[in-house]
């Protein structure tokens, strides 16, 4: 279920970090997938999330925190306030353990595009993660299809910029992907969001809208922003 | 199950005209509510069928059949070889029963819109019926959403005709009717069609799509073009 | 996934109205669709909501905000304090946000009928939007289907008003809209309120009937009050 | 999967019929449970379909044979040429085997109504089963709530025969047990039928309604017209 | 969404009573259909249901309020202190106005029975409300079909009290009604319950289970212990 | 998606077979994890199927081949008449390729039961299975829940026999395995089947209410009778 | 719905043990059936559970508490506090009441592996559980198939310790079984965990996936670590 | 709902070519996006998709059809006997319209890896588009995770050619892509694939298990295999 992720020169040194007897932690992720260590918080205990933060610290290695609960936030910041080199990112939503990731990439420009403002904070976390990882990103938030005009301005200004790959973030009806794909040039990868009420709400409909897309858009699954970020890097991760 | 409707001065002669044991004719509903009587092929039997057509027939009734199967159709074929004074609609996906609807409305135009070339056929049911109450209708087929020009081209020549209302059939992601609702003034009524493969296909993503739209839209149910029709045409009923 | 609206000769001034790097408001949408700006609360920061409304106010555009969550009503209240000119509607499920809404529609009645108590307080929301967009409803609640003679004297002190309108509110088996539009010669909009337990419950099952209705109306999704009555305002709107 | 009886005084004989090693019959279940055996067609080979009725046949057994598949039931007809007492009922949907059924009941009236022409095949298959068990029905079919007079003229005309329980069938939006429940004194069961296309098509809505319902009605599944009228006849049985 | 019921004589007295604007009780329920005023508290406001029964009481009604909610609960015992003639039933899981309710039943037993424990409670609802309606209960729990020895000798002991229906509760795989309708002569209905975890869980397999059992029983909604019980108890309704 | 095996001495020989550039078999499954080759039919070309086959045997493998479809059982008759040592078992549900399998199993017995009559010819080709590998097999057939005693009866036959594991087949309601793991001392896999119609029909309701269990049963999806039979088998294989 | 068992000579004594009138243990059940007595709490009422344990001990046996809820592991530590018996397992996801089980098994070792950390906890409960029967377990956690090292360096080191049979927990995706299924000699059985967002999240992906699995896997419901380890002990019962 | 595309210098001629009322194609949408024109066969009249290829062979432009119907491509073989340059690929699962695809890419390899046997064919789709497109693939069929060598090894010799993206078609459990996703450092699309029976069958359990892998993928939909091939080529367009 974690990611892991480390610099090392192929071969070298043990290939796994033993946590306790509950987490194992893969040295060669990085080298090897060109994606760094991404901790998801949400499903494990307080104690196994601080656990392998610590154990990561004490052995060196960076690596980001995903999806902290309420209750880890807290621990984090206890962590840190006890002197590891953690960071809080996009209000909270990610951490940054600082420490060698064991990824570089090639300079390259990924777009980030939003239906409307309750998507933002899911793409401040793309925004963060792929900061982190020293790529650089365009934005253009709140530009949904019900008002093309919008929409239409802020792909002028994007292009500009000659983005590589395009994560459109979008709930409810989930149109912007398609509408999107169908005005640029570089791939769209979809991210539906959970924003919606009643049926198909929490992202399902955008979820379904954007596989069942008439424009040849790839999609994560629904407020998986960091997946998307990371499938994103990876195009840009050198051999 | 059926819908029934006859011409009749209110008050006037039997309100209901059974047919056999199995179908009870609602005399008086297009006075009422001012919709035509049109019965569903769909699930009825060839014998119940051909039965009811015959009874109105007998009784001077005009009427509609939609969503005939094809044996059904070859059966209706028979009934108007045999002098009953029966139509084909829109490629047999509709029959006219010719005799009085016991509607009126007054004059005005529909807007038909399609996002691609296979929601046509649907399409074509509401043409048809729209044709046989006297109403007008606008159309533009194939205007779907990863070509927006197309759609922004057809708006405007649309939008000339002054529609009182917009049905617009899309399948796979659904998006059309959203993306029409932020470009006319008049009320765009979403009809999912059963089109697309995998998850969310035969309309299901399309149906969701536009329940969470970002635009105030009505909706059908999935390859709902009679009832969508019907629904525009209430709007010109004379009281 | 915002709505927005204002008051603008076509053409002058902006499009659009950014605030901060969040929300990029629509300025012409009121009259080139008809409909005001309506902001929905549930999902986003209280941060942006407040943003948006704070901005709005600022730039002299009115606006309506749906689905506050109990965070959300408390900041707008403090807003209110604060001297902006925000009002509380309908128990605080809706704000109206003074200023133009770049809106204007002819008279004319919409009608509401809920088929139970509990869908009462989302009829307000409805009852409360269409106020203040000027224009006028008849209302009988709690009248459903389980005690018809109910049923039928509303409906004769609703026709009475000539709506041209009708939306009907209603969980559980949700028939209200089926029954209904065989009694009356109005459209009839149905929406599924999330009333009910088990299997079929928080509306699914409502919505469900009701995009099968034997009658022909249209829906909207589950809870989707504020939709509705901007679809039934539409039919208004001047051109 | 079977069902299973026959009349014998309580403990004689063995208490199970066993044909081939495939299905066992269970000798006792009418005398047990007040309902008499019927062999459930759809899902068996007809192979061992055949076997079960010669082997009932055999033993001096009747029963009745529901659901049976279009092979199956040519096979049935095959055996009645070669001198099994079978009969076709309710146009083929139902065969019965003559012979004792195993079961008694006082007299008694079950009401039969259904929603549209649609539904009516299903009912024939009720009234086809209460018949052979020796009970009287009253119908009256094709009274959906789309036309609420037409309802409420079969109820007097029902209750005039004052039966014990209603069998309500209906498809698509399933409301007719819901409202026919606040109209009449008895139990009602509604049996939802496989009718309707689009979401909530095949029947779902319709059960999805009757589990919903705000009068206390109970259910079967989609279809279920036998395990309905054997529910009804059991209320019957005599101990 | 409400139940409602009052004794009177036929056609005496209004037939509704208007609570504010978002009740209106339907006075002739209980004699024209058997079943008392039962008023489902979950999905009402606080407001709303102390309206209603404030209502009742002052016009002289008795009634029952099913799944009230804590916030519910409260307020009805605040009412009980003011005065109001209000009982807690089933541990305060239904509340009892006191009053005539309208109906009359012959004497009778119903048969209460429990896959579990868990499944208590909501038997416990039932039997409060058939002892109010005056009607007789035989109650066997804890009887699953997981130790059949168990429920053999529960059926014996109900047995002797000729129950005339069974109510048969239970959760998780919801054998329990198929299994008890092949061993009893009365008929026998299926109350599946919200226990359980995991796919299936919540009742979700067992309410499919029981409208799957090879046995003819008719099933009420998740929890539906109420809809259940009056449905039970119409069978003793007096005409 | 082709499961592979072979008889070999470890380490010995290429580890897969290629046939063309379509199937790759895993010769050394068989002895790694006591498995034999099991093709499955169902899903492929006929092209690939047959390829495969004749691969298998001009490389000398034996196999099974499950689930194949009309037109593949056609093509393995043609294989068969071409003199590929093909028997066709469980009339023609799964097809033998002579020639060693590659596993190794000491003596055992596994208990086979069935709910209905629908269910045998699955149980049929399990039985079939654990014949060819060697198995004996102890049989009940059509002893569901709906009259226990044939159940409790069939136990004690089978009891005798002191299967090991039992796998128990069900359709509808699912309960077979549930009651009879709490009747017998060895673990009871419950293998749902595709019978029965309606909601929770096709298997479904039968699968969710075996995962629902209150009994500790293990589970296979719906119609996977083979791979029960396999899972059975391994606790036989010989390390 | 609950698990009941003790130690006794075949037909010595009661068979049940009746609490209140709520619950009816099943003295017989680990004689019968080589599974102890497990109490799940979830879903009982916090007063029933500590009845049945207070009952449990006074008549001697011993039994687990399984799930139990906040607020029932405050009472039962508050029982233990009073001097029952009863300690916490696995972080009090898990309670022995101290008493003969009555149950007896061989010496076995069962292996237990988990996908991610996440998942740790409910392998925890199945390692706590067979502990206390008297079973050895061989673990590895965190050895998902991102990283196949991991997991091939984990299976040579479980299967020097020959486990009879794999319990794999894996949540998300669910490929964990499979895979080691395709590893190791032993059977497999998946536990699916509730650990995932999105679509499929919450084990409901894993689940399917298990189901799907080209491996021949059984399966249990999300989360069901305790029937997983009493299929898995069942295994080991001595008859 | 079709894709359109054609070779033109940017700005040049009429931007759509309208066929009959049922068709318009977006003439400049390859030159945009980077994408060629792709009419999806399935959904579509027989006469409207040979219209449509005879108007694109008529204005000199070329195209894929994809997903033809056994009566569609029947009419393609006719148009390609009359002398339409039209050539079948994947046997028959794709078609070819000779002519300018109005796209252009810089050389590049995409690695196809499947499961199983039965993926292949959708596997070829993607083979035989991307070849059209003038781009290289490396393929690796039958590798799926029951056997981890062969996918090991598939792994090394596909990494020799140095792909840039890899698409991995997967039916039943899905796996592949994640364990792939985890040895490989291009990025990786999962393509689910309809083959499984059962829950979770047609794709739908590969599908989940894809988009909850716990590796950094994106997916398209079931069978969409065309889709997946074009989001990849999109990776090569120039611009």
């Amino acid at each position: 279920m974690t990611g892991h992720s480390r610099r090392r020169t192929r071969g070298r040194s043990a290939p796994e970090l033993a946590i306790g007897t509950y987490a194992r932690l893969d040295r060669g992720r990085g080298a090897r997938i060109g994606v760094p260590e991404v901790v998801l918080g949400e499903g494990k205990t307080v104690a196994h999330l601080t656990g392998i933060v610590r154990g990561l610290a004490r052995a060196g290695h960076g690596a980001l925190i995903s999806r902290p609960t309420e209750a880890q936030r807290a621990a984090l910041r206890r962590l840190a306030q006890q002197g590891l080199p953690l960071r809080s990112l996009a209000d909270g939503r990610l951490f940054r353990l600082e420490g060698p990731l064991g990824v570089a990439y090639r300079p390259g420009v990924v777009a980030l595009v939003t239906a409307g403002t309750s998507d933002v904070p899911l793409a401040r976390e793309a925004e963060a993660l792929l900061g982190e990882l020293g790529l650089r990103v365009a934005t253009a938030y709140d530009v949904g299809v019900a008002g093309l005009h919008r929409l239409q301005r802020a792909v002028r200004r994007l292009e500009a910029r000659r983005p590589e790959i395009y994560l459109a973030f979008a709930g409810r009806e989930g149109a912007l992907p398609t509408v999107l794909a169908g005005l640029v040039r570089a791939p769209v990868v979809g991210v539906p969001t959970a924003v919606g009420y009643g049926r198909g709400g929490r992202g399902e409909a955008a979820l379904a809208a954007m596989l069942q897309s008439c424009a040849p858009i790839a999609v994560v699954n629904i407020d998986a922003a960091v997946p998307a970020a990371l499938f994103a890097a990876q195009r840009f991760a050198r051999r």
